[in-house]
Order: structure tokens, then C-alpha cells, then sequence
């Protein structure tokens, strides 16, 4: 009776530890490659869905936080939509307190507005990204201070 | 050892049945109401993700297909790019062989291109939808035939 009782419990185990490796967009779509770039702190993978061009604008890409990683402070001139598939992240626009923000959130951030985004200290984070890009390309700020991320709630 | 069997078995079905389940869209956003438009044959449900407009021009919405369900021949004046996040489906291009599209798929469909999309007849199929709006809306043609929806392979 207690082995029996045992895999009743190994298989409830199972059942409620899966949604969370299995509801990630990278099961979806590939992780993509880990940023060289010096516009962001922590590790953070971009996956390229979409080029835009003059033929179709936006630009797709899903993008995945390690925990703590974040963007520098930037603006997009044409503006953004994140979808926010995974985990649990910080949205700042300047001179705005700081949010947090949810798988399955939509955020739009507004062309010309300057602002950051990452995951959480303990936390990973994704989003796939819609951001057209005829407007201009996106134009790099400061990194993000350890007050301003800190100050989000 | 019978009944320990059974729970063995049971147990590893739930682990592979899970992920089928878990690994949707509508698990991250909203799968959003079912479609009473009339330009589809079958159940097709529509979560609005992003209102395009002249500030930020696309489009964004996650559409679900029950399996057998398409949409009619149509065109996107200013294209479409379609992120396929569930199940298998067919594309077809006016004038090409229709062709078979899964979960993980990045499918651009060209301004002003006459084509259609649906499930295949034995599974369900989803999508999120990247639909410039600027250059006019959805030009709805007529239904797809049954020999079309047949011909995919």
C-alpha cells in the first residue's frame, strides 16, 4: 500500500509540475540566440520571428529573460506592442512609478516614449515583440539604475 | 502489483496527455469569443491582443480554429504574418498548392495576395495574427471549395 501510495503521489507531482516547463512560448518558438549586445544587463535571448522592411513594417521577435535581466532605458520611434508569454517582469516609462507585469499582459508603449523592461530578480520572463520599425530604429538610453529597478512594486 | 500497474500507467498518460493541453496560446492570453461573422465555415474564436490604429498600425489578435473550421479566400491590403502557436493547418495562395503548417511556423503572406487558412479536418489550430491596418482592411472573396480544402497535402 505505501509503494501505491507513493506513485499516486509521484504521479499527482507530475501532473502539477508540467504546466510550468510546458506553458512557454520557447516550446513554441525556438529561444533563439543569447544577446551579445551592450544595450541590456543579465541574459537575454532574442529570437527573430519577423524582418521588417518597407514591404511589411513590424518587426517579430520573441524575447527571453534570464531573472534580473533588464534593457536600458530606450525609445521607439514607431512605438511597441509586447505580448508577454512567460513568467513575470518590470515596465517603467520615465517620470512614471514602475509596474509589473504578467504573463498573458499586453503592453503598448508608445512611439517616442522613453522607457525599460526586464524580468524580475527571481524571476524569468518573455515576450514576443511587435515594433515597427519604418519609423526608425530603436534609439539606446542609459543603463537602468539600481534605484530605479529596485523601486518597482 | 495489478493495481500498481494501472497507476503506473495512469500515471505516465496524464504526463504525455498533458502537454497537448498545456501548450497553447490560450494557457498565455484569452482565447477570446467565438466568431459569428460569416466570412468562415466552423468554429473559429477571436481574442483581440491589439487595435490597430494610426499611432501604432497593426493589428495583433490570436485566432483558435476547431479542427475542419477555415476562413474564406481573402486579401490584406497591407499583408499579414501569421504566428502559428497550436495544432496544424493549411495555407494556400491563389494559383499554388495549398501546403500544411504547424505550431512553431512564422507564415508572411504579401500585400494585396488572394489566399485562405483553416484547420485541417482533424485538428485544432491557432494562431497570433500581425495585420497591418493602414493600408485597409480585410477584402473578404468567397468560400473556399471542398476540392481546395482537399487538394492540401
Amino acid at each position: 500500500m505505501r509503494t501505491t501510495f507513493q506513485i499516486i503521489v509521484f504521479a499527482i507531482s507530475l501532473v502539477f509540475s508540467f504546466p510550468s516547463q510546458a506553458q512557454t512560448t520557447d516550446a513554441i518558438f525556438p529561444k533563439g540566440e543569447l544577446s551579445t549586445t551592450k544595450n541590456h544587463t543579465g541574459d537575454i535571448w532574442l529570437s527573430e520571428l519577423n524582418v521588417g522592411d518597407s514591404t511589411f513594417d513590424p518587426s517579430i521577435a520573441l524575447a527571453t529573460y534570464g531573472p534580473g535581466a533588464k534593457l536600458d532605458w530606450h525609445i521607439h520611434p514607431g512605438g511597441q506592442v509586447l505580448l508577454i508569454t512567460e513568467g513575470t517582469g518590470y515596465y517603467q516609462e520615465r517620470g512614471k512609478p514602475g509596474r509589473i507585469v504578467h504573463k498573458g499582459d499586453v503592453v503598448k508603449c508608445a512611439p517616442g516614449v522613453e522607457h525599460w523592461h526586464g524580468a524580475t530578480p527571481g524571476t524569468s520572463f518573455a515576450y514576443i515583440a511587435v515594433t515597427p520599425t519604418q519609423k526608425g530604429k530603436t534609439i539606446w538610453l542609459e543603463p537602468v539604475s539600481d534605484k530605479d529597478y529596485k523601486s518597482v512594486k
